[in-house]
């Protein structure tokens, strides 16, 4: 068989390694992508020793669901897929950890380990189809981060494939271990630049016995900052959801021949779904309540909504997660970033401002507060108006210049290779550099993703 | 002024860099030590350029509270002290951030924020001199682990100065921020041998507003271990503590005569201090107690004293505190490690039949159990008998032999390079070693630590 456009010798010896339906070619408009599905990690060294003697760049792909393009083919590089490395190799109950292989997706690990009573607190929309790996690669966020953390906090150990095929195995199950430079730091986050992650071990947490929710409606930014840090306070290592809605979002969501009612009426300046996972099913729904409560007699909550069954706990998560809803309102983009709470009023009544130049402009926010991380949704009800640019531009300018992130969690890939150097300066952007030149010399682990050709120190 | 044995013209730039007061001798037995005591980061990037270009070592300098020797300064290393940048920069209550300069005192920190009502959850016994900076520095741990986790858990930002000179500010105070690598990680429990920490932003929380302390008689470590799980799933995220102390480290320190009385008879296999750090005064004591309760009716708890004020709790943590008494007993070793929880009940085992060979043993054994960490003190009554050598090779033989970490949370430094090997594999080492090329070629910041003359890919 010949693949037009390759190193026909290369793709038989990649052949001959990886054995049976150990290569796929997926067809594309412009050149067919080669996937390789490596089974073992000897099986990754070895791809990963031929192309790097090839020269043959490689794409690691986990589950494709990243929303930075960080996984995508482009300039005849190989997709390197895990999906054939998916076993769940130990769940130790005694040490409360989770080793896998990186192509285990998400929520077939969180459903393995609740049978032992165990949770694994990663948790966001794509759970269904995004693999471990890619979570590591991306230091995946989501819905918990303000209780567990975002992945690499999750993370107790990696095995990684470097680009010279050199395997190293680093699968530490011990909370403390401070043994020299902790390596799996460099390959969390780094969006498969580094090396290809291969094998993890992952902390689990005891699976929660309550679970307690409420939509609350709050008056001003002032009183939503002082209920996070009330709720915070008042529920001592239990809170796990801070998910603020501005109003154009909920009014959307919950409007009239919508799916969803409105729990509570219109017209408020922010909604807040709140969460807290606790321990004591017969206390916690009292003490939730109670705590609430005072925040109303406090000023800080002007209505309240509380779920009292799993049913409506639903409900109310639904509307936060309906977030397609809003492509039907036109052309728009999903934004992800982060600002710091004593600018992000500010910061979104300048977005706010920006888009009154666009005509019928779409301009929903909403986001994890605890971890200062906005979601902005921009576009406009009038296609012919639509400027892809101009919006990114829009809030890119503004992120930087409240001195925020342009990535909260979803990575920069390839959709934010040009912005990064609005959140880190010249001298960060060459260490990384550096560190690329270091484990990727010959520049072949997922090329031209994070860095822009003109990086500072990009030779 | 001649400082025999330096290059006088570097001093003498130094002298002029530094200005009054920046530079101390403190004499010595063999070679008299310089201490170098910038005011700026600035100043830590020109001494960095001058040791730099001629080529002289630097060791940085916290508050020298490392127990691994990282801070020593041996072949004519200059000490760079940053006790003169002890600055509390900013107290960011709507962030819950603290911004300080790297020579700031964990103590003093802690009490600033504390009068804000909050809470920088690092702890342990050198808190009076230790600095932020150094603690980064070496990834410390401590009393609090199991709640809050390491050093690295807590830090949001840094600023560094590299070998050459250069300044990378990553003054970061967002939760989530995935722009590119996170550098500051390469910096953190790297012992100032990739760059000198000047400035960190460190992640604040509330204040605990009720804190419950028992002391536990448990009869199996079977039970200990059940134990563990049963606070960790019962008291939901507000398990701060879980030390255990091993019979003979108990029975020493509360015998007749010594400072502290038995809050529980002799006699048990295990004692446990517990605590957890809540929000609720009113209800917490109550519900601890119920916990406890339950568990002695699960067969878990043997026997149980509950704290009741300030001063029974301190009582209770003065006892697991006191571990200088036992250095009255004879020359001794104090071991930091960690073992996996199934394997740690074989490896003191081991650790006590290997002490059988010594005459009048000291064989302690305690740690943080909920972070895999144990600390060990080994010795012998009779002076004559003690072996350093032997002891340290039983220890480390036996962690080597049972998968676990030579360093939990004191790091590498000088004193156990030589040990690194036995939890690190030769492609992690050379790993190590290639990151600390790239960011220190001259090898010129505290060289000689972490690494052994022998290390696989040192040149």
């Amino acid at each position: 068989m010949v693949t037009p456009g390759y190193d026909e010798t290369l793709l038989q010896q990649l052949r001959e390694l990886l054995g049976d339906g150990g290569l796929r070619i997926e067809h594309d408009e412009v050149l067919p992508d080669v996937i390789l599905r490596p089974q073992t990690t000897e099986q990754v060294a070895g791809v990963l020793r031929l192309c790097s003697a090839a020269a043959q760049p490689l794409v690691p792909l986990g589950g494709r669901t990243g929303l930075a393009n960080g996984h995508v083919q482009t300039c005849g590089e190989f997709g390197l897929s895990l999906e054939r490395m998916t076993a769940i190799e130990e769940i130790d109950t005694h040490n409360r950890t989770l080793t896998v292989q990186a192509g285990c997706i998400l929520q077939v690990a969180v459903e393995a380990v609740a049978e032992k009573g165990l949770l694994l607190p990663l948790d966001f929309g794509a759970r269904g189809s995004a693999t471990l790996g890619g979570i590591a690669a991306t230091n995946a966020g989501g819905n918990r981060v303000i209780r567990y953390g975002m992945a690499r906090d999750v993370i107790l150990g990696l095995e990684v494939v470097l680009a010279d095929g050199t395997v190293v195995t680093s699968l530490n199950k011990m909370l403390k271990n401070n043994t020299g430079y902790d390596i799996k730091q460099w390959f969390i986050g780094a969006e498969g630049t580094l090396g290809v992650i291969t094998r993890l071990v992952l902390r689990l947490r005891p699976l929660p016995r309550s679970e307690n929710t409420a939509l609350l409606a709050v008056d001003s930014f002032e009183a939503l900052i002082g209920l996070l840090h009330w709720m915070d306070e008042r529920s001592a290592g239990t809170l796990s959801g801070f998910e603020v809605m501005w109003p154009e979002f909920y009014q959307y969501i919950t409007r009239e021949g919508s799916l969803h009612r409105p729990p509570l009426p219109h017209g408020s300046a922010f909604y807040v779904l709140v969460e807290t996972l606790g321990s004591e099913p017969e206390l916690d729904g009292e003490r939730f309540e109670t705590v609430l409560g005072e925040a109303m007699e406090a000023g800080l909550v002007a209505d309240a909504v509380l779920a009292h069954s799993q049913s409506e706990r639903n409900a109310l998560w639904e509307i936060r997660d309906d977030v397609l809803e809003f492509f039907k309102l036109g052309p728009i983009i999903p934004f992800d970033i982060s600002v710091t709470l004593d600018t992000m009023e500010a910061f979104v009544e300048h977005i706010r401002s920006g888009m009154a130049a666009v005509p019928e402009p779409v301009c929903i926010v909403f986001g994890h507060l605890g971890d200062s991380n906005l979601h902005l949704i921009l576009g406009t009800k009038t296609a012919a108006a639509f400027d892809h640019e101009a919006l990114g531009t829009l809030v890119y300018e503004t992120v930087q210049r409240y001195g925020g992130s342009v990535s909260a969690e979803h990575g920069i890939g390839l959709s934010k290779r040009d912005q990064l150097h609005r959140s880190r300066s010249a001298a960060e952007l060459q260490l990384m550099w550096a560190m690329k030149s270091q484990l990727d010399p010959n520049n072949i682990l997922n090329p031209n993703k994070i860095f822009a050709a003109e990086t500072p120190g990009r030779g």
